[in-house]
């Protein structure tokens, strides 16, 4: 169904997006939800809070509550098998900031190319092209989760890379102590000066996000379009700022021989995962490593070339809250979509075997998780 | 009806893909197709005969014919704007060459993942993901190159590198004529030895396929998930072997600040395209360029370490006739994907405009080009 | 998207319905509209105030305000282009007139499947197999409808009988002017004093609706599975309490020669319709004429034979304040889905021909309106 | 994926038909198809035999073969999870018979609506439009029907009536083994005139096919749109020349009262089984029954009025080997479509329910069915 409306995504695990960003709400609708599940909207409103601005001085100052309204599908605390939809009202946004893009095109945003396309333009905060959608899909994503928590699943994220800056050790619990969501505390200092020096500038950085996905079956994604890595690559490349993917040792791995980059099978599993968790598209229980570019922040106050609704040539200087470095934020978005793809893609192979999933227990997780490390040294 | 069938693609054109390596035939129905068009099977034909293996001494000797047949929806050489079927009948297929595969796992290939999310696995030539599989992407992206042409959109691929080697020319002519399919005669004899010396040793290498898409309007593609790079980077990461996919400066860009990765706007289209021909998931009307991290193929002669179906340690050692690079025959399937979602993001904003697409000829595509080639010093 | 969802309905025209009975809100999401067309909420509130409960002493006296609000989509009076979602908060819920539901399944409910197919249940009203549900049809139909009236088309629907009584003249003046939606005055007097007497008896009656669909465009409809009557066949059935869809002549055709049914045809058209207005699936221009078969309320106050939760023998008298018939009240209803499905219908056939629908202007519409209403003697 | 394409049916269980009339092939590719299920084409042939043509001297003496191959998605007389295609090559077709076609519009036909829905039209038999393409349905329909068999789900059709003679006893014996496919010994003789009067007139009768799905569980179908007799109503009114549909009780229902038409329950299911085996869209395990309104034969080689290409009047008397009755032939079709539709709802539930599907054994079935046969005394 995913095509049927370039607003919703997935197949057996279903969402469909509405609402813009100074619009009265935005939501999310999700279906294909089986009936009796247990449904905690803290579980969702805890994503939310991870995904809300205002959180550190490195990313925008602006305070959003969002908080998510369940509207149906939920009886006395459990799933009844209908469309759950979920809606987050809008407030405090400050739309005079914004009064400067009816006139002219934000450099790196869609202002051009959505105004040209609609031929109707929201312009207070972008419309659909806003960040707030993405509230849509947290809140999509954070329900994923939950379920795959149930089933072993853990899907975690964090920046690999600042400002060019990137780190090696990956400290999970590091990565929710700091405001940059970097998971080496040795260049975070460092990573931080990059940001900071941006922002003194009026400009910004960007970054190198980074999800791993453990504890997957075998056997999730299909070997012709739906491959659980093109899945992966599409929901990723579908958030905004993101202009790069790569799965497992992606573009490393195309300068390498296939003799170094295939990755040895073992009676314990692979003996590397250079292949980042799936062979043809389809997972073979090691983690699955996704990496995603995440372009600096296109609004800076540094004055820009551009022009204006009339197509004449302006500068702009974009006023505004703005994030410096937005890959902080991206992190929640990054393992929302991952775990919207995942979930989709695990009841697909419940369906196909008619309820019946093949796990995997006995491999060595410790050692796979080292070689995941070992591919950014 | 994307994600409704793993083995369909598209919304407003629509392609499902059947067929395995070794069965009755492969083929592929074209969905969405509007009535009344001129149908030339030799566009076809001449496509699959681009993909075709044994056209050099670098990549598999097989020789296949590949004869495509139109089964419906075509009446005296015009659609009907009913489902056309496509088929390629299967021959010289060499069965014995994959007798190994069904007692022993390739690392690498879907042979492991595939057997235990099927249950059952036709071993000749693994199935559905085999590379045949393309036949089908092939011959439907050759109708929707066909239909782009017409509307003044051009789509090219070349190897920007082989082995590791980068070419930085970018030479039309000299793609089509050399073997790899690169673009810089002068790094393509270095490139050529890189090949040599691999199949030399039982081993492989990999590549970076680029892909240009020339002569888009403003305003294909969607702000939410059906980004236009969205949607390429799916297509790309959905074919076999391609493990990465960026479009414009993609990681690079993540390295940059804001001031240096925007593409400041003129009157006369964006000012360099380091965005590569989107902004917000919608194109610019600037040439999109996407790069396609592709695997060394992983079929080697080397001998490997692996597991028996039954789970039993084991050595292999990969016959049969293979492509020591297989880049260079994922350029025309790579160029047939972005056909197929391009061909879709047109029909879809005509609908979204009840017919209207806003076309860009003010700009100038020669300087637009120098920038693009800009992207990779 | 039809199917993805079962609580989807379109292809070009998507709704997704969403909501239960007496659960926060009932709502629904347009998808495929096309931006910058003027949205006037009033008009889907026109709609929502006609299926409303309450308007006469024929009808549930429950009172429902049933307040639609826009949620997304629209800017300033006029569509984004983007999904539309619209939502009627719950208020004036009496849980305590359903509580034996929780105990007792009732006849003629979808009580019992509804509790076996998920497991789960929200006994208050119904859930999502409630009449409220039809909240979200009549508000996404009033939008079709609306679009289809600045298109020539009009959709208008009455009861052409009403406990077994028919009515032969179609006076449209009549219908709104009466609780029964009757379309003759000769009869309407009868076909009340039916209603009252059930009602008296705390029982129930049921009618045939029937829907007139005029200024249709030659073209409507596919020739295979999507045909307009098969589509409208699938709407009409899906709304609670019809049991039974004809088109045209119908069953009364089907005990025809083939000489005395087919409409022959002349230069200004088919000479009668007894074809209902499509041939071969595909709309005709003539008026198309769908008749449904509402049953009976199954609420009914008189003492039935049921089964408890747990499979025991029970008896059952609904209390509660029901419709003796629910056929006035499905009028509406059946208007919206015959737009949704019309509107679908045509948006589809512009695509199909990028843009232009062959309308037709030059027939004669009293006389093939004589020859509808001829269909019923 | 159901209105994804116009030519595609099913959403857990999905079809795509292809093919025209005169074409290269008529086919199918079945899709949604578990691996490892046993395939025998023989079943699919033998359903195929049952709708060919030239079987009694009632229906057209036409001879086709119309033999069934496999493409795809089929390894060792097993499935293996992929699509599979089927195909049957045209032959034998007498296209002079259909010359007049180019030049004139059958009354009946949707030759007129054709020709201006898609501005070209295969005047060989009608394209897609053609009773030819029902092979397709039957093909996939066999498949469903044989999976269903597996489940202990029995499909059935027969003529209740034929030129307006009813039958009134239900001898599935004797349905096989008389050329009008009536279930009734004693009507058979009067019906069989009927027919043979309208041939010899050059005329042609219509009938009333009625299906019977017996052996479901509880728990089928949605209670919204994807109610499972308005699936049912939609696959029965795709069949070209079918103009109504109604279960159970259908449009006499409509007639009763509440009191009356409900269906009361006890302990060992429905008292009887006016609904026709839906509550609420929902299966109850009785047995399902639909009835189809089957128009009388469109062509006939009585003289009738009609247009030209050009829109002028003229006049038209249809040679060619028509059927003087096509109900005969719409059995086998409605019953495939019902097969198709079931087996989507079963697996659609088995998806919800992940796996487990409510079967019910203890209930009477021949009193049910002894109550079925009560519905048209």
């Amino acid at each position: 169904m995913l095509f049927d409306s370039p607003s919703s995504f997935g197949r057996a695990f279903r969402i469909l997006s509405f609402g813009e960003s100074h619009g009265v709400a935005v939501g999310v609708v999700l279906d294909g939800v089986r009936p009796g599940l247990p449904f905690e909207v803290e579980a969702i409103q805890a994503e939310l809070d991870r995904r809300r601005p205002g959180q550190s001085d490195l990313v925008t100052p602006r305070k959003e509550a969002d908080r998510v309204q369940v509207l149906s599908g939920v009886f006395e605390g459990k799933t009844t098998g209908h469309p759950i939809a979920l809606a987050v009202f809008n407030e405090n946004q400050r739309s005079s900031d914004y009064k400067a893009i009816t006139e002219l095109f934000r450099p790196g945003h869609a202002d051009l190319t959505y105004d040209r396309k609609y031929g109707i333009r929201d312009p207070r905060g972008g419309g659909r092209s806003s960040g707030r959608e993405t509230l849509a899909r947290v809140a999509a994503g954070a329900w994923a989760k939950r379920r795959l928590a149930e089933l072993g699943v853990t899907i975690r994220g964090f920046n690999r890379e600042i400002g060019g800056l990137a780190g090696t050790a990956v400290d999970w619990a590091f990565v929710e102590q700091n405001p940059l969501r970097v998971a080496d505390a040795q260049t975070f200092e460092a990573q931080k000066a990059a940001v900071e020096d941006a922002r003194a500038e009026g400009d910004s950085v960007g970054g190198v996000c980074e999800v791993w996905i453990e504890g997957l079956p075998i056997g999730l994604g299909d070997p012709t379009f739906a491959k659980l890595d093109a899945l992966l690559a599409y929901a990723m490349m579908s958030i905004g700022a993101v202009k790069g993917v790569e799965v497992g040792a992606g573009f490393d791995g195309a300068r390498r021989r296939g003799s170094e980059n295939n990755d040895p099978l073992s009676p314990d599993g692979p003996l590397k995962n250079d292949a980042g968790g799936t062979l043809g598209g389809i997972s073979t229980g090691a983690p699955v490593v996704v990496r995603l570019a995440v372009k600096p922040t296109s609004s800076i106050s540094k004055t820009q070339q551009t022009v204006t609704k009339e197509g004449e040539a302006a500068e702009i200087s974009t006023k505004g809250r703005h994030d410096p470095c937005i890959a902080p934020r991206v992190v929640p978005v990054a393992e929302a979509m991952a775990a919207i793809v995942v979930y989709d893609a695990w009841l697909s192979q419940q369906e196909l075997r008619d309820g019946s999933v093949e796990t995997v227990t006995e491999w060595d997780w410790e050692a796979l998780e080292g070689l995941i490390r070992g591919l950014n040294p």
